[in-house]
């Protein structure tokens, strides 16, 4: 074990450089040109969107570079920024003020020691110990170098038959893009509904466009075992014992927070998923430590608490806090509200704040209301169906939360009603609101608006 | 002159049957089945979208029927609102609590009545007392009986070359209406610029949209003259003394409100229009009269004062709100804070709050900023360039205003910059919004976002 490389002044590391820690990076080296920034990375990539990935397998988008919005190379050359790749860090030592780093190419063990270190060591996808589940054609989605290995094997291999394990935002984008290739799609949803993170009246819109494009939805069905053929998965038998031929598996059944690195070294996670623990500022419990991204923690600021909901743009925001903050400015995250969306076929589909089975578990008093519309004035051409649902607290009219789903308009639409929650407004108060309408646009009275008064008028009548 | 149909009971008058006139009437009905709800509406159509007759002309709406939301049939059989077409109110009685009405198929005058009046008698375009005006082939486009004009002209007379008068929101539509058809548009900008209401900055994004598809553009341009043969319009003589041939001209320079018969009354009009003054409440200075929609002003929440900004959704809200007051409920109407937007060929453009010109009118020490950004995820297949200005108080960071265009989003985006006016953020607390991200829908940072944090900083760097 060598002392790589004496830091000559400050020093910030940062271990993991996808979102989070390439955030942080840029922000940090904007902010004081003169210090060290050496950036960890395990794989061979710095810098993506993995939220790409479907449309990578699909074909729609080419190359896996595409994906990546700076390599390495540039950080260097245009940012000053050291990236190593295929660099796992396996030890932070807090005391010391180091972290123990292994070339991954070569095997050597290095020290670097730091003056700030961020840990955005990111997640990893959850897999459930199933027997068979080390079988060839069995992949997870987390990564870039899944995706480069799924579309590889169905380049190689082309599959005809594909059960998804999970029925959240990867595996439903992931039902779409098997079935845009003409593999056959059948998804196992472990509950009696898809989409823990949407109330049955959306997801029931988001089964109904599942059916429609072909894929088969078995509700309330796990996997019990992998059984294959020479190595390669054949065959998913169901705990009921059903069994299902297959060619291909993905498993999408959650992420885990790569978090152990931190724990290891005496830094606090949460209970739930083991999620670094942060303050706004993210700053974890050991001076000295930041950690952002999908390993850590998010400040919900509905909630007033911190809670575990990975996502990338929630990684680009607080990696540039922590970036902010380890050269020495003062900045602090501000929080989400739980917004977020996707796409499956033709539907787009979207959320924020909470939904009404949270409110329930919140323990809040709450009222909701669903509403049908459509998205342009019902004379112009391609107007189409929208739904809207909105949570309102019961006794102040205060709006809680809302999912959409329809052809057009919905996510920005839910990021409407994501500012009005943020801004405290009742359902009455963004009833008001005096937004845009043109024939192709909306309807003169917005859905969003529709929404809200109807919403509206249910507060009245309770009270 | 005979006193027709006695009231029995209460009974509510109303002046103009399109979108206030019949949003107020079916406002009133829901909260009082019992009383009289008499429309009288000079026309032969009510409850129409004339937001929607530039698509009639460019055929993508085949019947003017389209554009009408519900007719007088289906306001008495469902509502029992009694709907009087043909028929034009002459004058008001205040004192005596009555409107003279003319029956324009008959030329008989009746004397009607009421407990409560409202004016919803719209605008009107505003036609410049230019020589030649009169000839054939000359049209507005404010009304439905306007369209089916000027369709029907260009069915018979198949023009090729049109002039439009005004380089407005409906000029801009009516420029890509005809350009549709196949006929040649040349645009006449009375300034050195387009769009009164909107800054340079995008006016240049429109005009190049413009001149891409085809439509000259001629500014600081005014028709002087129009001659013609056989009646009919041939040429545009511009006051420059330039002449250009033309089979058709739209006269698109603005509108003015129909208030002439308010004013005879006593009823309180602004200096600026003559637009009606309301309160809140949609009440003018006479008791029991009230008035909404295009010929009164609406409430500017921003501005803190009532202004003109004549508008269909403002016309379906105000209404609503004087059908609620005049039925005897308790409704505000909450202000504008000037939303507005339209398409023109491929591109959507939308504003909300203060142009950087109004800002400067009202005197309000400000700060702008204008970004480039994309719509999707720059991997994502339809990526297209959105551009976004933002106007802040300088001093405090508030936000005032936004204008923005682009392919795709435009609407939605501005919306999310009105709920942020009207909640009273800063760009800083807008750069924090948890907005939705999937590579279909947006960048990471979404163009709103980076728009918020480029005008954050630039407010930072005057502090």
């Amino acid at each position: 074990m060598v002392l790589k490389s004496e830091p000559s002044g400050e020093r910030i590391v940062i271990i993991g450089g996808v979102a989070a820690g390439m955030s942080a990076a840029s922000k940090a080296r904007r902010l004081r040109p003169d210090i060290e920034i050496f950036v960890f990375e395990k794989s061979g990539y710095v810098s993506y969107g993995s939220c790409g990935l479907p449309y990578y397998i699909s074909g729609m988008v080419k190359s896996p570079d595409d994906l990546v919005v700076y390599d390495a190379r540039f950080f260097k050359e245009k940012r000053n920024i050291d990236v190593f790749l295929f660099h796992e860090a396996t030890a932070i030592h807090p005391d010391k003020h180091s972290v123990l780093v292994k070339d991954l190419k070569t095997g050597e063990e290095s020290e670097y020691s730091y003056d700030k270190l961020l840990i955005s060591t990111g997640a990893r996808a959850f897999v459930p110990p199933i027997k068979g589940i080390d079988l060839e054609g069995i992949f997870t989605m987390r990564l870039l170098p899944d995706g480069i290995k799924a579309k590889e094997f169905i380049r190689q291999r082309a599959p005809r038959k594909a059960v998804i394990v999970g029925a959240g935002y990867i595996g439903i984008e992931m039902a779409e893009a098997f079935s845009k290739l003409g593999i056959e799609v059948t998804m196992l949803a472990r509950r009696n509904s898809i989409l823990g993170t949407m109330d049955d009246e959306i997801c029931k819109v988001v089964e109904d466009e599942l059916k429609k494009n072909g894929v088969t939805l078995l509700k309330s069905a796990q996997a019990g075992e992998f059984t294959g053929e020479n190595g390669y998965v054949r065959r998913v038998i169901l705990r009921t014992g059903e069994s299902i031929d297959v060619d291909m598996v993905l498993v999408a059944t959650g992420v885990r927070p790569n978090s152990e690195i931190a724990k290891e070294a005496g830094i606090k996670t949460e209970n739930h998923r083991n999620a670094i623990m942060v303050n706004q500022q993210m700053e974890t419990n050991v001076p000295g430590i930041y950690a952002a991204g999908d390993c850590a923690v998010a400040y919900n600021r509905l909630l007033e608490r911190p809670v575990y909901a990975p996502l990338g743009t929630t990684a680009n925001k607080t990696g540039r806090v922590a970036g902010t903050n380890m050269a020495g400015g003062a900045a602090s995250f501000q929080g989400i509200v739980g917004t977020s969306t996707f796409k499956v076929f033709d539907l787009q589909v979207a959320r924020t704040g909470l939904t009404e089975k949270e409110t329930v578990r919140e323990g809040l008093d709450h009222i909701s209301s669903m509403i049908e519309s459509v998205t342009r004035a019902h004379y112009y051409p391609g107007a189409s169906r929208i739904w809207i649902k909105l949570i309102a607290e019961k006794s102040t009219g205060r709006l809680l939360g809302a999912e959409a789903a329809g052809k057009e308009g919905v996510p920005k639409r839910i990021d409407i009603i994501a500012t009005a929650i943020t801004a405290g407004m009742t359902g009455g108060e963004m009833a008001s609101l005096d937004l845009s309408y043109a024939p192709p646009f909306s309807t003169v009275w917005d859905p969003v608006l529709v929404a809200a008064n109807d919403l509206k008028k249910k507060v009245e009548k309770t009270e």
